[in-house]
């Protein structure tokens, strides 16, 4: 661990007597080349709920007694799924069943099973051009080639879509979207276009697997659209959601909201009935923290800190990026997607970055485009480190583009 | 829930206030449908340790702090691959280092990781003549068919492995192993044995997976075999652990060990790599135990309390069972597994034990055969109950094979 983060885990933590912190061993990612680190899209340590997470466990145990230890219900405990379909009921105004949800180890394994369940070796999955790295590589692991779709501002092209749908004849293993705050671009695709590309999919049977890791951190009072799996009243459509970017990755919580039926079948597979519930006493700590509003609380906090650290990056980049370096502000989520104008070499850009200080995430992880791409996640720096790293970028690259 | 299980319920939990203990819509099988729950491989509720697992999520958090929360390391937290790594080196004699270890989502996920990430769809998976269900479940799931190889008491036979790879001209996706406490037998593979089915593997270039679920749950005071990973020096077998049979299945915590080569190649995998350790929050807990002995004292606890059901059920059935039913004493693990000498159906024999309110697992689960099989699980029940299910069963099954 470099001293500057070491530094900044000690600022971050506040006072504390605890040794182990965020030490190297421990945590991924733990020692990061560059002092500023708005690279990957992790949760600051400063965010995360420890004390809020010790609670919960304890209550968990007292509460369910060995229940939270036994195998859990293969679908998951029903007051975490009730919970669950109750809040995307309310959010979206379409009614989503208990019997529609699956709790899961994490958007990862929903993810896992999706392709390992439902999509045959070789099909192609289709994705936007630019789309979350570490998801399309759960997707090849199992086999299943990625083909991108281009898009707009708006996300993608349905025209496109029916496209590449058509030229795949139709053999397609599912359709990977990640419609709100998406990442790396934090598009929102409005609801016109989530119905069009709907209509498309729905008309050559191609599922639709919506990554909604983000959508409850809205960082502007805003609401998203429904969700894809609402507007198709959940035919078709399956959605991931996590606790992941909400509470902590480290509980390794997602769930899936499907129809009944697909849910049915999916908890029969040995990964469900060989041991219940993928992360049972994590599950019933996260329930009691629904129930009791907890978690509401911790997020309408979390969304705050989010926008702070969103705005003390955007602010300084705004006023001090070269014309050439552009980026919309997202509405919420982790990140800012820049779009270089300029004949400049991401790589260049990436370099300089690291030159001044800071870890940047370049934007052929997760696509292929002519223009230099830059991903910032504002999740995992403070306020004032990100302005500070915001000033280092923006001089370095001015140097870069006029040098 | 039946008024017999909430009363077994009570009995098994001592006094309590907490109103959610056990219930169906929480756990798996919650609802029975006989008194006497013999069938699955399930601890007992009063064999959970709420308190310590409480006390060792909290000191997980208080000590790690948020980095208890953060994406774990990829491969599982330094400190519980360490502590694993050295378990093994001590029991077994020969040396594992902390890089032969990945921490898993218990050994579903890791059987499940195997089956996608190590065998090609298609290929055969080698198997004993009974094996675990589940298991073979998560196998056939992957696309992997089942091959079951004879054996004796002493474990599957080398020559029949052998003339089993040839027959399939070496496209082997891996030999599935359970060579300590067997589920459903109770086998232990002796030593001499356990490297003559190595050499066969070795010779044709067929992956060991070895299921060692059941490994630490000795319960005579004997120790088994070295593991197969072991006696192998690690090559050419991965060997999976958990601590649902030691600890509690709800917290889906498990471990692999193979050679340091291959844990890296599995670890680059899209699902280790996009959150991290698989059950990191949880795996944290587990460690602080591990570290100050409070693991070793449940086990030794626990060992105690099982080897007193397995006791009380072998007892009343060794005097009371009809000379055609038979069983061998298991050193450990939870099953008692019993052979019928007679001309009965199976199907008999679990339905009369169902009508004596008495709930068996039936040994075709497990595999098939020509004489009836019967599976009992010890784990679930206490003494008492399990002496009084024995004599309902035996007086049943005397009046199935006289009446």
């Amino acid at each position: 661990m470099t001293v500057e983060a070491v530094a900044l885990a000690r600022e971050s933590a506040g006072p504390s007597s605890h040794a182990r912190r965020w030490t190297p061993e421990v945590v991924q990612g733990g020692e990061p080349a560059e002092p500023f680190t708005l690279g990957p899209g992790y949760l600051d340590q400063a965010l995360l709920p420890v004390d809020l997470m010790r609670e919960a466990y304890s209550r968990a145990l007292t509460e369910y007694g060995a229940a939270a230890l036994g195998y859990g219900l293969d679908n998951g405990a029903l007051d975490l799924r009730a919970a669950l379909a109750q809040r995307a009921s309310t959010v979206d105004g379409i009614p989503c069943a208990p019997e529609q949800v699956l709790v899961t180890a994490g958007t990862t394994q929903a993810l896992n099973l999706v392709c390992t369940a439902l999509a045959a070796r070789g099909d192609p999955v289709l994705v936007d051009t630019h789309s979350y790295d570490l998801g399309r590589q759960i997707i090849t692991d199992a086999g299943l080639p990625t083909r991108a779709v281009p898009g707009d501002s708006e996300g993608m092209d349905p025209a496109a879509l029916e496209r590449a749908i058509t030229s795949h004849r139709g053999r397609v293993g599912f359709l990977y979207l990640n419609p709100t705050f998406h990442n790396p671009t934090g598009i929102v695709v409005p609801r016109r276009r989530r119905e069009e590309l709907l209509r498309v999919a729905a008309r050559h049977g191609v599922l639709v697997v919506e990554d909604d890791a983000y959508a409850e951190l809205s960082l502007d009072g805003g609401s998203a659209p429904p969700s894809l799996a609402a507007l198709a009243g959940y035919h078709g459509v399956i959605r991931l959601g996590s606790f992941a970017k909400t509470l902590a990755p480290g509980l390794r919580l997602g769930w899936l909201q499907t129809n009944a039926e697909l849910a049915e079948k999916l908890v029969t597979r040995g990964a469900f009935v060989s041991g219940g519930c993928l992360n049972h006493t994590t599950s019933l700590a996260v329930t009691t923290l629904l129930r009791d509003g907890g978690y509401d609380r911790h997020l309408r906090w979390l969304r705050t800190q989010l926008a702070a650290r969103r705005d003390a990056l955007a602010d300084v980049l705004r006023a001090r990026l070269p014309e050439e370096i552009d980026f919309a502000l997202p509405g919420g989520g982790f990140f800012l997607w820049l779009r270089s104008a300029a004949r400049v070499a991401e790589d260049d850009l990436v370099a300089a970055a690291s030159r001044a200080g800071v870890g940047v995430a370049p934007g052929a992880r997760f696509g292929a485009h002519e223009q230099a791409r830059i991903r910032l996640a504002y999740s995992f720096t403070s306020p004032r480190r990100l302005a500070d790293a915001a000033e280092l970028l923006a001089a370095a690259w001015c140097q870069t583009l006029r040098g």
